[in-house]
């Protein structure tokens, strides 16, 4: 089943997909919804981002050859993690499928997509083991956790490097049926394919992180926990297309475009 | 003008502050409100926190004595922020005045608490300049930035450091009319008073910080600032009750539980 969220006339809600269709419901998947009967040609509608989760949890490190490269592009030791923290990122910088990704005037060349499997959580809950994991998750979508690798490394946070306003891309929509070990995730610049790899080839994977926060944390319904990305990304420059497919789940396709002075 | 939010038989329920009482309103704050003329002792009501915010802005190192002697204990050179990054915390771990800070079962002896300033957004803004900085803020509340120092240096992010459940009491309500430069910060342990700071005594105040966030990011009604600490903390205890108090707004009470194995 498939959940997106769109703009109706100015208002967030909620509709199931199918097919090149959407049909509104009234309520939210995380509660009581009943559909509508009013379907929308896929074409014509504004997605949102799939959720506005009440905590935007993102895993920074969890994939072997993106830590090694990002390591040697920095001329530092690669610094593997040895156990599964968890980052933040901030709501404010979340767009749709399709929304332009805004490259602030003043940020310099390097910025990066980094395409990354979204868990979306269904349930409240603490003290979750590993095998109980997946019982809390509602489905998956995709994200692209925009970076200006400048500021990621050069500021004393993460605010102007991954958070600035657009730099969230997440969709296009929530798929709830999806199988983790047969998941493929590419990314194509401009229709390019420029890499693809085994989504779930991480170093701790979704149960265990979900696991492991969920000893010190309540999970809440529509809370995300974005997981980490593959590889290295070209500089992106004004006009660049990415797309970010997760076969199962989707493409998640949106435009950069540079801020004029 | 006091906003509190308060658990109105089980549904979030914001409230004007008269004295010892709350009169509740339907409504928002941040938005279309009217008095329900139901009025309640402030004794018998459960606070929540007064706003629950779409992100969660929070300045880490913005008073020099508390970097001074945080570098001090870890046996470092202290590290002056030259510009103002800010950072982000987790909604998953507000409480309101009154609740509990539950310290986990496994948590190493060093937990602090950290008194700051909060500010309150009241304007969907961006590109704001200092002069006008003030101009988007609905109100000031009171947070304790709670601390374990062991997870927040030894962990690769500070997801349990500093954003274990229960670890953001915000409260005890929003004050709309103060007085920037004349506050001041006490915290008293078991009644007993720590430290009193002028509260405006920041490396990058108010102004400067939305200023520079919102060069690169929109605020939303209902974000909140929380702007930095003072000084250090003794090592809380099981039943330990910390109050936060600042002058024009009120105090922030919390007791600290230790979790039974």
């Amino acid at each position: 089943m498939r959940w997106a969220r769109i703009d109706l006339e100015g208002a967030p809600t909620f509709g199931i997909v199918e097919g090149n269709e959407i049909e509104t419901v009234t309520g939210t998947p995380f509660g009581e919804y009943a559909g509508t009967g009013r379907r929308l040609d896929l074409g014509s509608v504004t997605f949102l981002p799939p959720v506005f989760p009440p905590t935007f949890y993102c895993v920074g490190l969890n994939y072997l050859d993106h830590i090694l490269e990002q390591a040697k592009k920095k001329g530092v030791e690669p610094n593997v993690p040895q156990q599964p923290d968890v980052g933040y990122r901030a709501q404010s910088a979340l767009i749709g499928h399709g929304a332009d990704v805004i490259i602030p005037a003043d940020a310099p060349e390097r910025v990066h997509y980094e395409g990354e499997l979204v868990v979306v959580i269904g349930k409240q809950a603490k003290n979750v083991s590993e095998a109980d994991a997946l019982d809390i998750v509602f489905g998956y979508t995709i994200g692209n956790d925009v970076s200006q690798r400048d500021w990621q490394y050069g500021d004393r946070t993460m605010w102007r490097g991954k958070n600035c306003d657009t730099f969230k891309p997440m969709g296009p929509w929530i798929e709830t049926d999806v199988d983790l070990d047969s998941l493929e995730t590419s990314v194509r610049v401009n229709g390019k394919p420029v890499i693809t790899f085994p989504t779930n080839n991480m170093l701790f994977g979704v149960e265990k992180y979900i696991s492991t926060i969920s000893k010190y944390v309540t999970f809440q319904p529509g809370d995300v926990l974005w997981m980490g990305t593959e590889g290295s990304s070209p500089n992106l420059v004004d006009g660049d297309v990415v797309e970010i497919d997760i076969n199962q789940i989707g493409v998640l396709r949106n435009r950069f475009v540079k801020e004029k002075q």
